[in-house]
């Protein structure tokens, strides 16, 4: 496998997982900065194209899983994979974020859902859609069609 | 930081990275398997209400990384995080596939641009779209563009 190494941090308005809106219909208007190690700086060449990112980031302050749990957003168990918790076999997250401005190595973004400090592991480009007609929500769906 | 480990592996017609579509428009319709490993099986509970999954996966052939590269997908230098090239800081890879079918422990998929054998890391549900018309693409729509 592979030995992880941040890239960088992020700054966030969040300090602790509780401040961080969760569940159904959770907005994430927040805005923050990803902080890009200067030794990395050159891989962003170019990123002020794209509107919005894909961040890969590390769920450091979760510790070991449960194959089967309930979401903040339903009152019903699901497994885990079929869930965003952040309590994984690999603890690794993913955020779309939306790329606001870039200052050398400091990228600002709208959409944050880390905590302060958090470490980043990637940033990639986010290039397409699933066409809207043909995506299916699961459990999720349904939860929010029974909290009306 | 954590140690990777893998919670499944993929099984794919491709065998070696030069047999996968690269560069523009390139098209994954191949299907393929997630096989998870029989422990987190109770994890994919509830999956099957999806139908598109996020594949997070290790590229487990590829070895160290440039920060400026030409991607197959253009004439011209570009960062390596406005890319999807296979050999980052942390080689980590991210597939968007269609859920086809469960048959417990495997995932019948179609989109699969992994390697056979490939290690997975992490699935998680495809939960929304960015909005067509907010999402701008550039340096790749301008490839894209320059190649009629």
């Amino acid at each position: 496998m592979f030995t992880p190494q941040p890239i960088g941090f992020v700054r966030s308005p969040f300090r602790d997982a509780s401040a961080v809106p969760k569940g159904l219909n959770a907005q994430h208007p927040e805005e923050g900065v990803l902080e890009i190690l200067r030794e990395f700086v050159p891989g962003l060449t170019d990123i002020e194209g794209y509107s919005h990112l894909i961040v890969l980031w590390v769920f450091d302050r979760s510790d070991g899983f449960d194959l089967v749990i309930t979401p903040p957003s339903d009152d019903r168990p699901h497994g885990l994979f079929s869930t965003r918790s952040p309590r994984r076999p690999n603890p690794i997250a993913l955020t779309i974020v939306e790329l606001l401005r870039r200052e050398n190595g400091s990228l600002h973004v709208r959409g944050v859902d880390m905590l302060d400090g958090t470490p980043i592991l990637d940033i990639k480009p986010y290039l397409s859609n699933i066409p809207e007609e043909k995506l299916r929500r699961g459990w999720l769906a349904d939860a929010e069609a029974r909290k009306g």
